[in-house]
Order: structure tokens, then C-alpha cells, then sequence
């Protein structure tokens, strides 16, 4: 069964207690957004995903989208969710006010985000497209442009997309063909004739809006060729009239909707673009600058879809645990009434259980960290605060979108496991949760990507000052809880974790400089490592708040328990990944490069 | 793209090279089965798995079965090649000639399952279910009842199938409700009504063969509760007239067909037994000893369904990765022509296929080591062979089960991951491999429950007996290859794996002796931590065999050579989890155990 409640108040913890002192400081422009109001929003939040986006999480997996006569449209349902979700103003929150949005802060907005994803994944690509494509549009169109298309696509009248990738390339765009021919060849600043074929376009062409905009990639005919002879052009689904309102077709064709393993009632969709009319955004051959500037937004959000997955799989595999009876327990009977004990009562059973709520919990806390850091970015007025903000942005973007996908791809895995052959079977509802979830570690970048980025770009950036913003507090914890009376030995685990990660930052950092393929070889281990600290630092410092909550008498007594509970299982259980992901680094390229491509 | 061939070289390497000297000695039973013989046997078997069962794999997983007016239909093609296989004997492949079986030693048979589950995991479990429960009918049933129905199942002219599962119970059958009642209340060696609802029943209807035999669990009137009241019944879907052909029906209907993830060829059905006549096979209330005998059979069995999902994953995946051009080699372009190199020259890619390559030949080298001792244990004429055969059987029985299944479904989602969007996508065919080989964790016992019988039934028995069976060869492997010139590094290392194995099996009984959960509590780790010292035993053993056969001028050096690096990466990139695995068992079960139910 797919069982989800907003879990609220470990929301509230990250937002309103674990990184208190994270350093960011408090943002005087977000003062407004008081604990109070936050948490009201939290709640409103919570209420729509449960009990509107939920309930058509199941049966939008059964329907799926269809093309027929080039028309997409979205399973039974969708259309009214996305009114109901438009009018009650949530595609509009995290957008600036002066394109109508309520500028909420990003730390609140991530965890409506994983809210919608837990939900209902499929569906949350549709507002969530039209973000990272107001995001793009918001930095680098002209003011006509952001004029005519920002009011309607942050309300969520109007909808966006990416179109970036083709047949023949995803990672390595700078191959791609799609061309774009100035209507008069003289003035560049004016529209263009935009033609090519798109492939894995989500909400491509969809029935819940009045227009769809388009970011295109494309080349201009005088393009260098490479990523560096890329343009990006606003294409709409339909064009404007005089009044604003959407006119004539604008060539965009609906090809084919992808048939795809899961994330069936989001519409993926191949697109042809037929001489259509599109305009600039940015500078010519400039097009992958603002394509990255919605993609890294588009990351961390990806990011957020994973836990989101763990989240509502977590769920509802604590939910059958506690239903099933199968067994009973080897520390004697629990439910003697019953013909058996549910299954909650077996270790194997809660080491699957307890897994997945750490790897929830920890990434819920890594990723509230990285958001705060997204409103410092935007909002701090201290110059040293910003930049700090940015590095540790740069930092973590490739760790939040592989590590919480992979993590909440394994914590689908294990409620299907904790169903047992029940999980296997459709109605379950389970096995959704995997399927939708396996798109998570491949989008937006692989997963492989993401490892590179980090080890490539963001390691060895600026003499390694994008790792110090994460190193310098992770440090100074330890040294202020070595020897602490309860979690001495916890933190003495961490810290060799931690000593670890340094020893392969500075072993890939050396070897990566004589030869860029051993850093690549190290790439996904060392963001698996660097990712399990990240967790351990937030479980560390969330034990060591639970502690001072419990002390002060709180009558959260369960809650702030369950947090130490669940931090001693993570440094017990999984932090353990590191030691492996640390050796394997060490190993080298050798054996993974030798053998010959024909041998294989 | 769907991609198989047979890797014969590695499967001859396993059967004729690897495991000559594992001290199960040559079996004179089977002298006639020579290497030229067996080769061919491995040839003719390829052929059918890439010529007949392939082609049918995807088109089976689009069409699916279907249930119409109690009618259940296999997808097109599947009734053809189900005659192709039976006539050309592969059904009888394994089986004791006794019934018209062709007693193939399992080292060879246990290839062919390989090759099957590779190339079509649903079609395999025709015949393999009916293996299954030939064993059960061999071991157990009355003379009549395997004259009557044996040589018509070892043919495949009939199918088996095995009913366990009802609704409320699967891992604990000791719950099931099935009723049989003597149809003359004073003989019980005569025929029984049996009524009752069993769920997943593989191979439960369709339309392959004109008759079908389920063994059915149930209880009889005066059956004790609990596992020590459960009796196996042979019940057959039509009951066979005088001459032994099928009769009228015998009141077993198709409810359903479950909906599944996938596996979607392989018709699961919800089967109804009203009144319908059967059987005891063996005794009274001791129908759970006959099931773990066809269980533990099916266990291996499907562990080889792990592995094959794994390899084919693995081809598709490096088919794949030699086709698709995107991006350049960091060391220098490898394809000037082309607009890209192709992404196997990408060491993450590298990583991913490595890691699969790893995984299944570590699977095949384990598999056929068990095989032989199947073989062993069966023909050997040495008393102190057969025990020790009897001893690694029932020590890695588990282990194979749960570890390969665990590795191929790894290496299905890497195989998607090579493939990045595509792989996501229907028509590439690799999402099906994760969503066929989901299963094989789950079923036949889900690997926690594999990971118990290992450490509650295997560890400790008989004062660590079976554990011997394993130990003594790898610390003897260990002493004669410490500091050897070339691999004595990853000798070292194996010797650490070993040492915490060691250590954790000692940790375990001391702490399972006082407290079972803390056993069970360690089971899963220890289950992976025991897998991959077996599997790096045989690759040790395999790159010394290998180096033996270059220094002795072997002409198949590519083979050869592959089979050293595949091993270092093993131990540069794999062993390490064991490193992980050690620490997680030795922290206990306190963290996983502390939180109250009601607190998840």
C-alpha cells in the first residue's frame, strides 16, 4: 500500500533546529517567513500531497499518458490536481515576487518539493519543469521576454520545459543538430526558425496548461562546433497574441511519448521542432551557461525527488511491517493474540526499516543544509557569507542529486523487500516506487556525471576552497565532541571517516593531476564518501541537539530518541560504506582500465 | 538492445579448469560425461538459448499471460518453443534416467540453467518448476505415484509446479489453512480432497503441456498446528484416465493472474483447489521436509536465475557501451573518425561494466563449485566426499541463492545505468532485466530469510561442520600462495577478507549463543561477507590457473590475461565490502533493535 504523512516534524527539525548555526546567518530579507508561518505552510503542503496528489499516484502509474492525433494527454485526474495545485498558489512559491511568486525560502521550498515527490512523483515534474525554465528565463532573457512568459509560467498557467537532449546525444552535447536560422539574417536580437528533433522531453506536451515554453538548444548556422557552438532559444508551444494569450501552433509536434519502465503519467515526449519560431535567451553560442544555471537548480531538485521515493517507501514498508504477522520473535512472543508477531519484531526486518530511515533522515538534513545555503546565496549581504554559500553549493549539487537518487533507489528496493512476494506484485504498490525511482539516478546528468563534476570541477576548484566551505565545520564538530561522554565513539568513527575522505582528496587530487583518468576512476567512490560524512555530520550534530532537547525535559521524549536511535544505527551500519568506498579509491585505475575494449 | 551469447569460454573454464582440484575427486558415475561430450552438450544449449529463447523475451514481456473465461494463455511463441525444447530434450536434461532423464552431471546442467535464465528468465521457470518437483515426487511419493507421473514430467509432456504461498502466509507456512481430507477416513495411504486458496503460483496454468501437477501444502484433519502439521500433496489438474493420459478436471481453477513488476511470461497464478483429489507425498504432517528438499534444489536454481539476468545484463551493457559514441577518451581520442569515442573508453563506465563482469564470473566460478558438489554428494562413492559434499551444499546453498540474485539484480540496474535515458526506456530492453530479476531476491525464500537459515541452521551446525567444508580449502589456497611473486598482494588482502570472516563467525556464535537476535541481527551482512571470500577464493584460484596456462604459452592469451585483470579489480573494487561488512556485524544489533515499534 502506498501510505504517506508529510513527516512534518523531522521538517521542522532541519529547518528550525539543526542548522541553526550553520554559519549562513539569518537572511533579513526572509525575516517574514517566520517558524510559524513556515510551518503552516509545511502543513498546507503536507494536506495536498496526501490527500490530492496521493490518491493518483496509483492509478496515473495504471493509465499513463497517451498520444492520440498528436494530442498528450494526462491520466484521469491530473488535470484537476493541477488546477487545484495552481490556484492554491503552490507552483508559484519558491518564484520571485516580481513575477507574481512568494518568494519562499528554499529551505522551506525543498521540503514542499520532497513533499509532491512522495507523493506523487510523476506529477511533480510538471510545476517542477516550469521552475528550473523560469529560473533559466529569469537570468538570461531580454525584459520583453521575461515580460510576455515569467507572470504566466510562475502562476503555472503556462508550463516549461528543457529540450536538450537528441537521439544520438545526451552527457556529450556538443553534438547536437538542431538549428536555428535567424528569421533576418541581420539582427540576432531578433526571432529565429528553430528546427530538430528532441527526444526525452518530460511534460513535452501535456493537458494541464494553455501553452508550453520551451527552452531549445540549438545552433546558430556560424556556430563553432562543440558545446562551445550551443545556443538556448524560448520556443513556445504556441505564440503569443497581441493580448498575451496563446495564438497559432507554432510547429512543435508531438513525435512519440516515451514507453518508459516507470513515471508513466509524466509525459516524456519526442518533439519535433518544424521552423519554429523561438527567441534567444542569453548570448549567442553562450546557451550551455544558462542551460547549467537550470540545471543545477534542476539537480539538487532531483536530488530532492530521490528522498522524496525513500520517503513514501519508508513509509509503506514500516506500515506493512507492522500489518503483516509472519513469524515470530526470537526475543519472545510480542502478540500473543495473533497467530503470529508482525514482522516489525525481526532484525533483518528492521535493519531494512532502519536503513532507509537514516538514508531519509540523513539526506533530509544534508539537503535542508543545501538549501539554506541556496537562500544565503540569494539573500545574504554579507559578501563572505555569499560566497561561502556558493562554494559549498558548487560542492554539494553533484552529491545531493547521486547520492540521495541512489539512496532513495535503494530504499524502493528495500520496501519491496520488506514486502516480500507481495512487493512484487503490482497492487502493492511498492514496486511503482522503484520503477518511478530508477529515472532519478540517470536525469539531469547520470549519477557518473554527477562524480565527475565533483572530482573534475568542484575537488580541486580554487586550490580546494569549495571543499573547505564543507571541511572547515565538519572539522571544528570534531574537535569540539572528541571524547564526548555519550558519543565519543560515534564521533571517533566520523572522524576517521573523515580522515578518510582527506586521504583520498589528497591521493585522487595528486594522482588526477598526471592523469585525469585516475581521478575519474575514484569519482564515484569518492562522492559516496564524501556523501556518507555529509550524512554522518548531520546525524553527529543532530544526536548531539536530540541530547540537549531530552536534557531540557522536551516532551518530544520518542522523537528526539529516535533521532540518537537512528544516528547511533547510521554510524553502526552505514557509515561502515566509507572504509570500502576508501580502499576502492585507493586501488587505483590499474584493474579498471587494462583490459582491452575488444576483450570485453 | 537485448544482447546474448553464451560465454562459453568462461563456462568450459569452470568446468574443465577451475575446480579440478576441489577434493570432490572424478565420479566414475559419470566418466562417460567427457569434456568433448559436455562441450557440445554447452554448444547445442547455446544455440537454443540464443536462437529460440531470446527472440521471445522481450515480445513475451510486452504481451505478458493472459487469463480469459479460466484460460490462461502464454505469449506467442512460447508454446513453440516450449515444444522445441522439450523434443530436443532439454527438459529431461538433468533428471534420472530412471524416468527417462539423461542424468546430466549438474556442473554441466547448472550451465544450461544459466544460459536459459539469461536469455529468457520467464520461460525458464516452465521447465524449472517442474524439475523442482520431480525431485520432491523422486525423493518422496509412492511407487505408483512416480510411475504414473515422472516420465511424463521428466519429458515435459507434463509441468509441476509447487503451491506454498496463501494470502496470509509465505515465510511462515506454518499459518496455511489448505485443507485435505481423506476421502475414505480410515486409509490414509489413499487419496485426499484438498480445498484452498494458494497465491504466486509459478507455472500455476498454461497452456505448454496437457496436464499439470502442483504439490500442494495443507493440512489434514488431525494435523498438530504449526510447521509440524503440514503434509505435501501431488494433485493434478486433470486426473490421468486408465491409459495415463489427462482426464477430467479435478476441480483446480485459475482465480487470477497476478499483476507483476515483471516476469511477465511466466504466468503467476492465484490458484483455487475446490475438493480436488491428491496425493501424500511422503508422510503425514511431514510435508515440509519433501518441500525443502525441492526447495533447496530451486534455491540453487535460483541463484543461477541471478547470475543469468547479470550476464545478459552485462553483454547488453557492453554492447552498448562499444556503440554509443559520446564525449572523448581522457588519454587521448581513441576514435578520430568519429564525432566521439564510444563510452567504454570512460572510466566510470569502465567501473560499471567491470563491476558486472566481476560479479558474474565470481558467480559462475561459486556456482560451479557448488554444482560439483551436488554432483558429489549424489555419485561420489567415497563416504568422507559425499559428507563433505553434503556439508558445502548446505553451507552455500543460502549464499548462492541470496548473494547471486543480490549481484545480478545489481548488475541489471548498472546495465540500465550504461545506457543512461535509454536504458529507462522500453524499447532498449535492459529495464526489463531489473524488473525480472527483482524477483529472484524475493522468492524461494527472500534472501534475509537466506541470510537466517545461514547463520541460525548452517554456522553453527554440527560445531561449524559445514563451515569447514569451506574454510579448509581457502586457508590451504592461502598458505600455498602467500607472498606468491605476482599475486601476492591480492592473496594478502583475501587473507584479511578471510580473517574477518573469521572473526565475524566467531563474533556471531558467542553472541547468538546468548542472544539469537544478535545472530539474525548480523545475517545479512554476514551472508555477503562469507560470498565474496568464495568469491574471492575463486578468483585467486582462477589467476593462478590463468598464469599457469599463459607461462605454458596458451594461445588464448586474451582469455586468459582478461581472467587476471577481472580478478584484480575484484579485489581493488569489491572485496572491499567485506571490509563494510565486517564493521556492520561487529557494532551489533543495539542500534537496530532499540527503537519501540511504535516509533517508526
Amino acid at each position: 500500500m502506498q501510505v504517506y504523512e508529510a513527516p512534518l516534524r523531522d521538517m521542522k527539525f532541519v529547518l528550525n533546529e539543526l542548522h541553526a548555526d550553520d554559519g549562513f546567518g539569518n537572511l533579513e530579507a526572509l525575516a517574514e517567513f517566520t517558524p510559524d508561518l513556515t510551518d503552516a505552510i509545511l502543513e498546507e503542503a503536507a494536506k495536498v500531497a496526501q490527500e490530492v496528489l496521493l490518491p493518483l499516484n496509483r492509478s496515473g502509474d495504471i493509465e499513463g499518458c497517451t498520444l492520440e492525433n498528436g494530442v498528450v494527454r494526462t491520466p484521469k485526474g491530473f488535470k484537476d490536481a493541477y488546477d487545484l495545485f495552481r490556484e492554491g498558489g503552490w507552483c508559484a512559491l519558491a518564484s520571485d515576487p516580481e513575477w507574481g511568486g512568494q518568494g519562499l525560502p528554499e529551505a522551506v521550498n525543498k521540503l514542499t518539493e520532497e513533499m509532491i515527490c512522495s507523493s506523487n512523483l510523476s506529477f511533480s515534474l510538471y510545476p517542477g519543469l516550469t521552475h528550473g525554465a523560469t529560473t533559466a528565463i529569469e537570468g538570461y532573457a531580454t525584459d520583453e521576454l521575461k515580460q510576455a512568459y515569467l507572470p504566466k509560467m510562475v502562476s503555472g498557467e503556462w508550463s516549461g520545459t528543457m529540450c536538450l537532449t537528441e537521439p544520438h546525444c545526451g552527457t556529450d552535447l556538443g553534438m547536437l543538430r538542431t538549428k536555428a536560422v535567424p528569421q533576418d539574417a541581420d539582427d540576432l536580437g531578433g526571432s529565429f526558425k528553430i528546427s530538430g528533433a528532441k527526444i526525452f522531453i518530460s511534460a513535452g506536451d501535456h493537458d494541464l496548461t494553455d501553452n508550453i515554453v520551451h527552452l531549445v538548444l540549438a545552433r546558430l548556422p556560424d556556430a563553432p562546433p562543440g558545446v562551445k557552438g550551443i545556443s538556448l532559444f524560448l520556443v513556445p508551444k504556441y505564440l503569443p497574441k497581441d493580448d498575451g494569450t496563446p495564438g497559432p501552433s507554432n510547429g512543435v509536434s508531438v513525435a512519440a511519448i516515451e514507453h518508459k519502465m516507470g513515471l508513466k503519467a509524466s509525459a516524456t515526449c519526442q518533439l519535433n521542432f518544424d521552423e519554429s519560431i523561438g527567441w534567444l535567451v542569453g548570448k549567442p553560442n553562450k546557451g550551455m551557461e544558462a542551460m547549467f544555471t537550470m540545471m543545477n537548480t534542476e539537480r539538487v531538485s532531483v536530488g530532492i525527488q530521490g528522498l522524496g521515493v525513500g520517503e513514501v517507501a519508508y513509509q509503506s514498508a514500516v506500515w506493512y511491517a507492522k500489518d503483516r504477522v509472519q513469524g515470530r520473535s526470537l526475543s519472545g512472543v510480542k502478540n500473543p493474540s495473533g497467530p503470529a508477531d508482525p514482522i516489525i519484531v525481526h532484525p533483518d526486518v528492521r535493519r531494512m526499516l532502519m536503513t532507509m530511515r537514516a538514508y531519509n533522515e540523513g539526506s533530509r538534513a544534508v539537503g535542508a543544509w543545501v538549501a539554506r545555503a541556496l537562500d544565503a546565496e540569494k539573500h545574504s549581504t554579507d559578501p563572505e557569507v555569499k560566497k561561502r554559500a556558493e562554494d559549498f553549493i558548487a560542492l554539494m549539487t553533484p552529491v545531493v542529486k547521486a547520492l540521495f537518487t541512489d539512496l532513495g533507489y535503494e530504499s524502493a528496493n528495500l520496501a519491496v523487500q520488506v514486502y516480500g512476494g507481495h512487493g512484487f506484485i503490482a497492487e502493492s504498490g511498492v514496486e511503482q516506487f522503484v520503477r518511478d525511482g530508477r529515472i532519478a539516478m540517470i536525469y539531469e546528468g547520470t549519477n557518473g556525471i554527477q562524480a565527475l563534476d565533483l572530482v573534475g570541477r568542484k575537488m580541486g576548484a580554487h586550490m580546494g576552497r569549495y571543499l573547505r566551505s564543507f571541511f572547515h565545520p565538519v572539522a571544528a564538530f570534531i574537535e569540539e565532541h572528541k571524547g564526548d561522554e555519550d558519543f565519543g565513539k560515534m564521533v571517533e568513527g566520523f572522524e576517521k571517516a573523515f580522515g578518510a575522505l582527506q586521504l583520498s582528496t589528497g591521493t585522487i587530487a595528486q594522482k588526477g593531476m598526471k592523469d585525469p583518468e585516475e581521478a575519474a576512476a575514484a569519482a564515484t567512490d569518492y562522492l559516496r564518501l564524501i556523501g556518507l560524512v555529509a550524512m554522518g555530520y548531520t546525524f553527529a550534530k543532530a544526536a548531539v541537539i536530540a541530547r540537549a532537547r531530552l536534557a531540557e525535559g522536551s516532551e518530544e521524549v520518542t522523537f528526539y530518541r529516535s533521532k540518537i536511535t537512528t544516528a547511533r544505527f547510521f554510524f553502526d551500519r552505514l557509515l561502515p560504506q566509507a572504509t570500502a568506498a576508501f580502499l576502492a579509491i585507493k586501488s587505483g585505475k590499474a584493474s579498471m582500465m587494462a583490459m582491452d575494449a575488444e576483450a570485453f
